[in-house]
């Protein structure tokens, strides 16, 4: 069993803000690896029927207050609630997966996180969505025609679809052993039980 | 401020099983108390518009899972996928609220989850529904007939409304210093704020 767990997630889920930026310290502590898996959770959740939180004023405030208290605990930067949510989705996860075969998925995921969350900057929109990509060494004008090729929405749906298949319904999910892990607060569960799956093996 | 966390639940609540279960014991680890609050969970996913567990079966299917995961980790029993959801949800409520005042909630809490996660037996429905009360030296008849009564409703919605107007829209959460924890999973962030709110008074 390679020493390998899986972070399925999408760029527009606040809670993925806490795994993204903490998810190296994790995987070096741990002495494993995460494979960056960018998806479309905005589909699955209509696909379901899941009601988003910005239409449920107690929830929502829950939720941002949840987040920034995990945030310090984490020792994670928080600059008040960002803006939400965000405008397009699906374009920055279609970034994020090219960039995941190009390598430098995790690269771009954080800085998009950044503009977010330290910046309270919409990462899907201009300025935000070129300058987090010059600000890793890549072209913004590429990149962006790449990811609004009818290829790139193929890649995404499948990706989608692969996350659909194996239960996933909800961003963080970290998956192990064919068993998945929905939430930030369930990343130490998902370690648990691969490192035992790990050692069995 | 005292040294106390308010323990918002719903019978018929799943992952409250694991509260319910080990609260006891983190309570006299932390060395505080826990008031048990019951509440009517299902009145406020009614009116949020929540869509309960049991129509979606990804989130169902993973639900359980997560809990069983839980329990174990935990040391907690598990015997399998209990009855859901119960039959009865503000019916054992009304018990558990009139316990309160009478001093033997977390007594009846207990016996109600072990019915129903142990056994496999709806703690709202009759055997087990008296079966319970018995087991806890409680009167079947006098105790169902007093939470029938329309003074157990107007109870049961008078502490709903409190707990809305916390901004509580789930089971269980604790409230400490002004701040709702929702989840099993929250209860030591909880306890962490509370004790650094109990130091600083």
């Amino acid at each position: 069993m390679p020493s390998q767990i899986d972070f399925w997630f999408s760029i527009g889920s606040t809670y993925s803000y806490l795994s993204v930026m903490r998810i190296d310290k994790v995987a070096q502590l741990a002495g494993l690896t995460f494979r960056w898996r960018p998806f479309d959770v905005r589909a699955i959740m209509v696909e379901m029927n899941n009601i988003p939180f910005h239409t449920k004023p107690a929830k929502l405030r829950y939720m941002w207050r949840d987040v920034e208290r995990r945030a310090a605990f984490y020792g994670l930067p928080w600059s008040g609630v960002p803006p939400y949510p965000i405008k397009h989705l699906s374009l920055v996860n279609r970034i994020a997966l090219s960039a995941a075969d190009a390598g430098w998925c995790a690269h771009y995921v954080k800085a998009a996180y950044r503009s977010w969350f330290v910046n309270g900057q919409d990462p899907s929109v201009e300025p935000s969505l070129s300058d987090n990509l010059r600000a890793i060494g890549q072209n913004p004008d590429e990149v962006i025609a790449r990811a609004t090729s009818d290829q790139a929405k193929d890649a995404l749906e499948t990706a989608t679809s692969a996350a659909s298949a194996l239960g996933i319904f909800g961003s963080p999910t970290f998956v192990t052993n064919g068993e998945i892990f929905w939430g930030d607060d369930r990343l130490e569960d998902a370690i648990q039980l691969h490192q035992a799956g790990t050692a069995a093996s």
